[in-house]
């Protein structure tokens, strides 16, 4: 498929300079069809449902876990579909068995989800030890190193950093994190669906991920990617419906696992439509995805820096599909406002979620950066209207 | 709106004789169409998003949050939107701050979501006490009266049984409750939407609800109701992206109730939806579905019961909605098998997430029951249906 057949699929794109797949991305007809498929044809719960309906949707949810699995070499039992990347993160944040003592290490660049799970850990008596990442965003596995000792219980690190685009070494953090016998969790919101995310050649124990960006799926979607060797390693979340096979008065027996982090009815249609949306990339081809996001991030960086009164944030050569920047003495909440009004340009603008990632760049107190991001449906011209429309923002600001 | 109007609306009640609307109900198109709306038209984050297409996804998914909160007389910030039932009680069982000797007092013949958080909390030194129902699954309100002192800190109880249908008595328990000076939650899962829920009138502290079984919304939606006065009680149950206003390495502050509980994106489709579908079921009027529940109930009981070898579940006179029965000697799994085999009626058989009830009721280690539960959308021939076929199959049997 190429880049016009999935604009077809996307009926806003025709209205709107689309710039903002970090925070979700809009979800092609297909994906959509297959949700209405579902409410139209086989509405029913799953389960242990005799009936036909029943029996169907329980088929096409366990079909969209495999998928989902395919994608990023896991197995399906080691799948836990959760409503975001953020439950996904606080499953585990939550679910560890810690002990007195045990410290975990974090980047200070985390988006929140990834941060605050893991700083609220402090009131359970767990060490945590925040790296500081480089003037650029980067987390140095050196510094990693230094903040990593054997009462580290677990190192998290995010692949792209969703406030920066920075592309992190998360291999080299892999090997330290397992050298010193911690467990090691990525989180792969702004990685999945952009690039091949092989969570066994990554080494991660526990990854979470978002279904609504980069695979193109519904909002509504994520899961957590947990190694079958470490599924012991948590307590559940939640506990409800479906996550037991047998209850007294006295105790509970838990089901497998991914059975007992699912508690309650999940959202079928959604996962539904997240199983479709993973052939959709398939189809794309991840390959083409990646090389097409590595030409419109430097289209992108190269044509936003080179505009006078604009500072760009990261550095260049190490960022994927996501760029802040600001402009002088403006707002950058305006400047997205302005980008809107003017050509229909949509950006996100703010702290996107990252606090300690703004006081890092000194952009906290005049209120963030703008941020650009790009998926498979972006086009030259899109950047090109993004760079103009800022030129003439700057030069009036 | 009369019954065929709605029939007409659910393409798969053409094929099917749709008997399992306490496990999920079939989403009308009007909702459907509402989120593909979204997808097609809107289909952004919402939160600070600066440009017009996040702005509007944002002030729809807040009309969506004023329907519900109207919907059962709450105002918009005691709504809490959740991915389902099991977690709004989860939200609330593992966010109360129990001290010491603290005790909370549960029915045994609940949905497991209404039983497994609370015993869960056996392990944080919480006494948990178990109110036995009588053999109709009605509990009493003496032997609540019986279970609460003053360490109680919270009273909880199924407002309709979803193994029985048996209503309970939430009115006189409430009093109970507020008397000893306990909170009070009611689980609204197989209420909400076929009777009128008035939370102010029940006298709930915490309400938990789905969005996708008398409300008739899409699957991936439920929500916590949580009294302004009691949401200083809750220690958040996730934390994310959202739910705080600064953080640093140091230190967070948590955003105003809702937001502090809703971390990441939303299912904000299914919002919308949900939205439509309370507009929808104030179409069709709520006094309305309750007569019409009221006379499937007594047309279900009165039929299945007067067939030969059929045993039912619960006081006719107490069950609204719901039928739980048995076939002598045939696992109930096998009649529902049977049910939508022979004529495509859709029933649930089994343990129903309810194994204390089951256990109760003596059924447990013979499969369970079958189920029928019904909707505004089901009518006289359904059942007549159902019964002819139940009849032909105890025959066999």
């Amino acid at each position: 498929m190429r880049t016009e057949d999935v604009r077809a699929d996307i009926p806003l794109l025709r209205e709107n300079v689309y710039l903002d797949a970090a925070s979700t991305t809009p979800t092609p007809l297909p994906i959509v069809r297959a949700m209405t498929e579902y409410f139209e044809g086989y509405n029913a719960n799953t389960g242990r449902g005799a009936y036909s309906l029943a029996v169907e949707a329980t088929m096409k949810l366990q079909e969209a876990r495999r998928k989902v699995a395919g994608f990023i070499n896991a197995s399906e039992d080691e799948i836990v579909f959760t409503k975001n990347t953020s439950e996904a993160i606080n499953i585990v944040a939550s679910g560890l068995k810690f002990r007195k003592g045990d410290s975990v290490v974090v980047p200070n660049i985390e988006h929140h989800s990834n941060f605050l799970p893991w700083l609220r850990l402090r009131e359970r008596g767990v060490d945590v030890r925040i790296v500081m990442a480089d003037e650029n965003g980067v987390v140095g596995p050196a510094m990693v190193e230094e903040a990593v000792d054997e009462t580290t219980r677990l190192v998290t690190i995010t692949h792209i950093s969703n406030a920066l685009g920075t592309v992190q070494d998360v291999k080299e953090i892999e090997r330290i994190a397992h050298e010193n016998g911690a467990l090691y969790m990525i989180d792969g919101a702004q990685s999945i669906g952009h690039m091949k995310v092989d969570v066994r050649e990554l080494g991660a124990d526990f990854a979470a991920f978002p279904g609504h960006k980069g695979t193109l799926g519904p909002v509504g979607t994520g899961f957590l990617y947990c190694r079958s060797e470490c599924q012991d390693e948590l307590e559940p979340f939640m506990l409800g419906g479906g996550t037991v096979i047998d209850v007294s008065e006295d105790d509970y027996v838990l089901e497998e696992f991914p059975s007992r982090f699912e508690a309650g009815t999940l959202n079928i249609a959604g996962f539904i439509g997240l199983g479709a949306s993973i052939d959709y990339i398939n189809r794309i081809g991840i390959h083409k995805i990646r090389k097409h996001g590595l030409k419109m991030t430097e289209k992108l960086c190269s044509e936003v820096s080179s505009i006078d009164k604009i500072q760009c944030y990261g550095d260049p050569q190490n960022i994927y599909g996501i760029l802040s920047f600001n402009i002088d003495n403006m707002d950058p909440h305006d400047v997205a406002k302005l980008l809107d009004e003017t050509a229909g340009v949509c950006v996100r603008s703010g702290h996107h979620c990252a606090i300690p990632a703004m006081r890092h760049l000194g952009v906290h107190e005049s209120g963030g950066t703008v941020r650009a991001s790009i998926h498979y449906y972006n086009t030259d011209e899109d950047i090109e209207v993004l760079a103009e429309t800022l030129r003439e923002i700057a030069m009036m600001g």
